[in-house]
């Protein structure tokens, strides 16, 4: 079969992956570069061509047709540039027409790190199916996207969708972001982790003291470990509930390491969701785990390439 | 000119109101008819036979195409059902086939009185020209509706944009919708009346403790008056942040009673808004008073037919 491909970036703080996927959504060449994340532009912007290079080196190339593209946000797709928050050397940087030029002139989509976990859940996870959707992803922050009337809906700058700086307590503690209580300040993996240790609960002789660890105490029923767990899912669900009773979403996926923690997390976000989501339109709203996993930046990449979104 | 008139109707818990409007938004012809709220089913859509009858009795009727109907909410515009919180004989009564027979076979489109009002505000108000808007109406409730990518965005039900039920205060009062510190619980006009009357504020003469007697009294200095409108706009200020965070929209308008309070409301809530409105996709944001007045609702339900939704 020769059928077409396209090119996938997903672009962290940490890394950058790239792929050439099918329109089955199956990788079928991968690579990866850690990101120069302290180093200048110029400097960062060589490792995505590195990545490029080598995807392009590929006799498969010749069937690839565009280029989609997740970024760690903010992003502007409207500008085509990229601001993101763990890379200080990227202030505005125009990455749409860098990645274009690198490729002799391919189409290039651009969307936020929210947005491309999103499409990999509406067309290959837990969200397929559903004409209306947001998709979390929980884990060092919390991010998020939306798919509304059966298509993702990246906003004009790819940002729809961010759940984790809406505020959900507006006399809480204040947030990074200059807001306070944003969903992010109390659901976010570390604010896990920070509440417990606040709370009373100790790591164990590993001195592990991430959100997994306290998921794992969790389920051993220490009370501060599950406490903070119930307050994360008590945010998370007055934010899921808000989002829902703005754009009518059906189903609200999550996904990311603090969701890892299963019933744990699950079992009061589902419980606090029947307090907060009250109207009768918005009662029957689900919530899933994600299905894809560590290839959702890059699967969800492609499809934003691939199936185009609603901007 | 002989162009042809949609029929319009505005439907809440203490009037029927009827029109025949034209291309440009002009009422041609107006009824009303009180809602005999509290009576059965037959007898409230009987008020509204009433309406369509002295509507379809003029001699502009030949060129009526289609009715639009804005009713109090809920509604459920994929049923063609409403059930209007303060018309209990009606619980998931069939508006849309009872009118649709009532005229012949008309085309008839449903939306809730949030997306009615916003219908109008994006046809003829402040949020013209915008591809992404918030409208509230701030009154005895908080409602609200939402345009996305230039059109009218009701949502699969009608309801979308209800941000008077989000929460922005998780710990907050209990709202008689059952979840807590929504901002209707905070910002509707009996709630700001409620807590200045709390704080110590007293009524003048008349005994009016409205929410526009606040309003005089917070124009005046009064603290407590002041600080109710304060809060109540901190209230808003979180919940449109939120929607802007969530859609990327470009401006909310805020119209209904409450926002004829002027700079004692739309003060503070620019100033909250830069508080909780911080990502760089948000920070553009504009607020503005709504500009179409009590016709709100039939020019917004004649737009809905007119021009369709995004639905």
């Amino acid at each position: 079969m020769h059928t077409d491909l396209v090119a996938a970036l997903d672009i962290g703080g940490t890394k950058i992956a790239g792929a050439l996927v099918d329109g089955g959504g199956r990788i079928r060449l991968r690579t990866r570069r850690p990101t120069p994340a302290r180093e200048d532009a110029e400097t960062v912007m060589g490792a995505v061509e590195s990545v490029l290079g080598e995807l392009s080196g590929s006799p498969l190339w010749a069937r690839t047709r565009a280029v989609g593209i997740g970024s760690a946000g903010p992003v502007d797709a409207s500008a085509g540039t990229v601001s993101p928050v763990n890379v200080p050397g990227w202030r505005d940087f125009p990455l749409v027409s860098r990645v274009r030029r690198a490729v002799g002139g391919l189409p290039v989509e651009l969307v936020g790190d929210g947005a491309a976990m999103t499409a990999a859940e509406h067309w290959q996870g837990a969200a397929r199916g559903y004409a209306n959707a947001l998709c979390l992803v929980v884990s060092t922050g919390v991010g998020g996207g939306l798919v509304i009337g059966g298509k993702l809906y990246p906003g004009p700058t790819g940002n729809a969708g961010h759940i984790g700086h809406i505020s959900v307590d507006l006399d809480g503690d204040l947030c990074p972001c200059g807001a306070r209580g944003c969903v992010e300040r109390i659901a976010s993996g570390p604010n896990i982790a920070r509440r417990a240790l606040a709370g009373g609960w100790r790591p164990g002789p590993d001195g592990d003291s991430s959100a997994a660890a306290v998921a794992v105490a969790a389920r051993a029923g220490d009370p501060f470990a599950v406490a903070s767990f119930e307050r994360a899912a008590q945010a998370l669900a007055a934010g899921i509930a808000a989002t829902a009773t703005l754009i009518e979403i059906e189903i609200a996926v999550v996904g990311g390491g603090v969701a890892g923690a299963g019933d744990v997390l699950f079992g009061p976000l589902r419980r606090h969701l029947r307090e907060y989501a009250t109207l009768s339109f918005v009662r029957r709203l689900t919530v899933a785990p994600a299905l894809t996993g560590t290839d959702a930046g890059l699967v969800g990449a492609a499809a934003a390439a691939l199936l185009g979104t609603a901007r």
